[in-house]
């Protein structure tokens, strides 16, 4: 279940952001599909958050072209992260050089005062910081609001099946919401040494145990740890039990999955009511960004 | 007088593209303003043509997402440009790199076929063709139009008050719509060499020359030249007859201009008029790249 206090808050699927790798259009609705229906099924309270598509609010294209004119080259053409994906990938477009200017907008154009990350993106927070810092002082007020990084004890990076960092961009990720038959797929893809059966298992350099006990009680982990230490316990058996823990743990999440996405209707209902709750704070943020820059 | 023929035809104002030059919003203003009074002062017929603010078409920032998502990377780089400015000017910022890319939505967006130009833009006509061959590529489809450079016979590169191309960027232009006093004095700042008022002078070589036979008659041409070589005619004298031959062949269009300048409500309708009209051709092509794109 999701914890929800009563800050004002604001989820969105990056749709727009996608489009830097995937040139797949059917993908990307699926997975806009399913990302909604994932946060739906773990009971995100839409009257308590603005859940809604970065697509369905296109004032964040308008200002991402504002801040562009505001953000040094320079400060994008060293970024880690681009640097790291110009090496890796084979499509390295403009929309991937201007992606933290994009990134920026959907945070400024909200006026978030505290972001959620990962260490990993403290750098992309960092620029949005720097970006709105530059942005303010040229227009000699402060318009745009520079949020703080709110980093979670609890937010700890997820290792991947191939365990580097799980992420969707290196398709190493546990689908909790896959049916069974392909779950047992998943679950079996995570990688482990070869360690002969009998033989004791170290559980700390395991993926498949990080992973168990991310979700398992601290009995349950302990036990999983014996398991490990005592021989005559495989990995197939460590992954079993972890594919059964995801079937008993996320019971009822899977069924709430499984019924949002035979109900397309309802997800395109509770979206867009969250774009319509969106669309008051982006409009009157960019009507107050264009009147300044002289376009009103 | 512009000459207009049956072509449906779209001329708008690059306030967007401004801004990667200027912060100053009052400039903005006033600038956008005495561009669209010049073009109604010389008799722009807004039934024939669609005329509009690019900034009031926001369609066109999103559509610059998109096709960033289609542009490589190293082809913003090596633009001449972007190397140009980037040498050139102090604030090097994102927004002169994507540049071409904005610049390409502008066309797109309306699915241009022809786009005058002159050589010295041919390169961002060619970009345009190949961010829109790409996009088209990529999603098995002719989206977009590719659109074809049209380099009129009369478009020359006019010659600055410092020799250099004429440009707003570079202030160097003359304005024929400015009053008498300044008017004298922009005139004045055209630079010459020194000869002597009494030798003769090369009119080929002078830029009072170069700017009075672009508006001249041939016969008033002749004569100047005659002038140029006779000797006893100094620099002083050319600019005067300049100067009175702006003030008399465009008696008429800066009679118009100061009479929209001081009816900031007149030029706001008519263009206000062409973004109606605009709206309707940018949103068909917007919902089809949407559609394609999985953002629909």
């Amino acid at each position: 279940m999701i914890k929800q206090n009563n800050e004002e808050s604001y989820i969105f699927i990056a749709d727009f952001h996608s489009l830097t790798s995937s040139k797949d259009s059917e993908l990307r609705k699926e997975n806009t599909r399913a990302v909604a229906a994932a946060w739906l099924a773990f009971g995100l309270d839409i009257e308590k958050t603005v859940f809604y598509r970065q697509s369905r609010r296109p004032e964040v294209a308008e200002l991402t072209w504002y801040l562009s004119c505001f953000t040094p080259f320079p400060m994008l053409a060293n970024a880690h992260s681009f640097k790291d994906k110009s090496e890796r990938l084979a499509d390295v477009n403009a929309g991937l050089f201007i992606y933290p200017v994009l990134m920026s907008a959907d945070i400024l154009l909200y006026s978030a005062n505290l972001v959620p990350v990962g260490k990993d993106q403290l750098q992309h927070l960092e620029m949005c910081r720097d970006i709105a810092a530059a942005f303010n002082h040229q227009v000699g007020e402060e318009l745009v609001t520079l949020p703080e990084p709110r980093i979670s004890e609890e937010v700890k990076t997820i290792p991947g099946t191939d365990g580097q960092k799980m992420s969707k961009s290196y398709n190493n990720f546990i689908d909790i919401f896959l049916p069974e038959k392909e779950l047992k797929k998943n679950v079996n893809s995570i990688i482990t040494d070869s360690t002969p059966l009998e033989e004791p298992k170290n559980p700390d350099v395991c993926n498949v145990f990080k992973l168990y006990s991310l979700i398992a009680t601290p009995e349950q982990t302990a036990q999983m740890r014996k398991n490990y230490l005592g021989g005559n316990y495989g990995y197939g058996h460590a992954k079993k039990e972890f594919m059964q823990l995801i079937l008993d743990k996320y019971a009822t999440e899977r069924k709430a999955f499984d019924s949002y996405m035979s109900n397309p209707e309802e997800i395109e209902r509770k979206l867009s009511a969250g774009e319509e709750k969106a669309k008051a704070t982006s409009m009157a943020l960019l009507q107050k960004v264009r009147t300044k820059l002289g376009f009103a």
